[in-house]
């Protein structure tokens, strides 16, 4: 089935705004197999609009349409739309009641130019969003069918998963139950990942299972869809292979689905009623800031430490008489670690040390981390050294500084080799 | 001069990375007052591509395409240009040299499979590409020219404005010198700021000024092109129209053109051989991790404090015996500051308390901000009170705060009411 996509709004056309729009729907038509073969992208001019839905509706079997359900005069959608089925406009009285109630709801009476919102080109189907004005519909043009999209990613989001990946899938005749299994890892290149998962993908004799990553540094996502007639056998089929991925990436998976590192070391945090203290250098607050702000975080995170100065880290963690040579080290990393945990009285205590080289900034620039982990029965550490200049290098000392310390309380090996290390 | 892009590369088109290239290319364009018709994404395959080139080609005049010229199989630029145009691909000896140069400075021997990258459209115009091996060119398909660009984003950015940018103000007519002038601001919306400014197009006689706005919250960028036909000119134009910015916007300014509000403090701060101690709670580290990296934030940033707890904060800045009744207050916040400032031996302290509304995050949920300045000579301290979610307030504060102490060093008014506060 040939897929298209087409983005409207003067915003995004003239880079006001990254389209995010775009990749988002491209992504989850993946994640259900389905492959999107053209994407166009235009702004609030009518002409424009015209001959991009018909150029769409010659080529392609399918086509979504992102933006311009809105109630101002720029959002031309349903117009050009109806204009390029040759349809007409007409109110759907239905959708009228919907947007009333929305308003009543919300205590304020409905802007007369929000009516707009529910005029729709005679016949076409109704796609619900269930969380805005903006009413999305389904129509012809050409050979292909249009399901048109609000611009509010919230609502995109909603209405491409439960209206129109349904509806595409059952277009193209694709098997009916879907599900997407992700995996989120720190330490394994993506190239890695992939040839330790070899094979994965036959696991299952008749099929349905695609391998797919999504490589967003430090982590990477490596994603499974399973395809079946029947959610049953979707579930069947996911079973080995997903005890196959944790088997093989073993240590290195530290969050799945919709779970987070952060998530996941606070929650195991939190069962154990345990608290947390963080020394940090060069990450410069970036580890603090991925935890403190988060719900339930106020009960376990203590205290963070940010300096780049290690007599300032001493002084703050109340090793005033105490010499740490001045050098970043596992036993500088250690002795502060300890310390920053009864300075602060938390159970736990993460200090990740930076020492970053000297020099300009160049892809070649490195530093080394010095990290330790203390709890009421020990202390661990653990060094690495990375290159890739001081953006990567920081992002990378705040990754391997929390997945340690997620290591550390799942009762895993602190110290393992990860591919992003040099020697 | 109708303008397109296309994108390529099954990267983009699976939405696996977000095409963050074009609108880089449409800003960019639109700084100079060109203007994007139309844009396209496809992947790297032949037929799609072909096709994109020859309607691009039938309904522009000029096009710009990011992305396959890299050495490998999937890049297919240069091989489809040369059949859309109805060329042969020829070995540009001059490009081939360079590429070797290129990695024999970096001590490497070229791959043989780099050598597909000088392999051009006979009779094509080179772009230069001074920081990438990927050789940008130039040539005719249909009735368009067609730019062809790396898809690196630093490769990109260079090449449009040394090479590109020019040659599509020389096709399009165009007045040859334009400049951009960019002002940074907190604490007004766009439609305040576009209000403030009405009539500032018209300050210069003759045109050539022209207004616009990006908004990433919480900060704006207020972004004046001149136009004129030479240098003298643009300057001689921009000079009023950049004093009465100035004035209009006045203290809410943070920044000019590439300038950043923790660059803008952190230098205010080094001048004066001052140093910072940062105590946050809600913005959880988020103040301290845009300074700490910084070159040259060593010498300036003593120490940061990140605590959702009171007591925590009491005990880090030495006020163990003091009683702060264990509630956000500007009394508190200026408490805290100058302990802090004691307690690190810091010259200056910046406090930012943030007091969030209970219950579960939804878009009016708010919170109360209390932060305070401390320097050798007094303390100052300022309320506001923001909604918008968890996310907003937090990314709100922590402007707020930075802001503020932008203003302190400045001998601006710290407090002054900001559109984005609720009382």
């Amino acid at each position: 089935m040939l897929i298209e996509i087409i983005c409207t709004g003067d915003e995004v056309l003239t880079g006001k705004i990254v389209n995010s729009n775009f990749s988002c729907i491209s992504q989850k038509l993946e994640d259900f197999g389905l492959t999107v073969r053209w994407g166009t992208t235009v702004g609030d001019d009518r002409e424009t609009l015209l001959n991009a839905f018909r150029e769409a509706g010659e080529r392609a079997d399918a086509v979504i349409v992102n933006g311009g359900l809105g109630p101002t005069i720029d959002d031309l959608s349903q117009e050009i739309a109806a204009k390029a089925a040759g349809l007409e406009l007409r109110l759907n009285e239905d959708w009228l009641a919907r947007m009333e109630e929305f308003f009543r709801r919300r205590a304020r009476v409905m802007p007369p130019n929000n009516r707009k919102q529910a005029m729709l080109p005679e016949g076409a189907e109704v796609l619900d969003n269930p969380v805005g004005t903006a009413c999305g519909f389904a129509l012809d043009i050409g050979r292909a069918r249009f399901f048109f999209t609000p611009g509010v990613p919230r609502e995109l989001r909603r209405m491409l998963e439960e209206e129109i990946v349904p509806r595409l899938l059952s277009l193209s005749g694709t098997q009916a139950a879907i599900h997407l299994k992700r995996f989120h890892s720190y330490g394994l290149g993506e190239s890695h990942v992939d040839a330790l998962l070899a094979g994965l993908e036959d696991l299952v004799p008749g099929g349905g299972v695609k391998l797919g990553f999504r490589a967003h540094y430090p982590q990477l996502e490596t994603k499974i869809t399973v395809r079946g007639c029947d959610l049953h056998e979707v579930q069947q089929k996911l079973a080995p292979v997903q005890e196959e991925v944790r088997k093989r990436l073993g240590n290195f998976i530290l969050a799945e689905d919709d779970n987070t590192l952060e998530g996941v070391v606070l929650k195991a945090l939190a069962v154990e009623r345990s608290t947390l203290a963080v020394v940090e250098t060069f990450t410069a607050g970036h580890i603090a800031s991925r935890l403190v702000h988060l719900p339930g975080a106020e009960a376990v995170f203590k205290r963070g430490i940010v300096s780049r100065d290690l007599a300032q880290i001493r002084s703050a963690v109340g090793l005033d008489g105490r010499n740490l040579n001045g050098e970043v080290s596992c036993e500088a990393a250690e002795t502060v670690a300890e310390a920053a945990r009864k300075a602060t009285a938390a159970s736990h205590a993460l200090a990740v040390l930076v020492e970053l080289d000297e020099g300009a900034d160049r892809i070649d620039l490195g530093g080394t981390i010095c990290l330790a982990v203390a709890s009421p029965d020990e202390v661990v550490s653990r060094r690495a050294r990375m290159l890739g200049g001081r953006d990567w290098v920081r992002l990378g000392a705040a990754e391997l500084g929390l997945d340690c310390l997620r290591r550390y309380l799942q009762g895993l090996p602190v110290v393992e080799r990860i591919d992003f290390e040099r020697t």
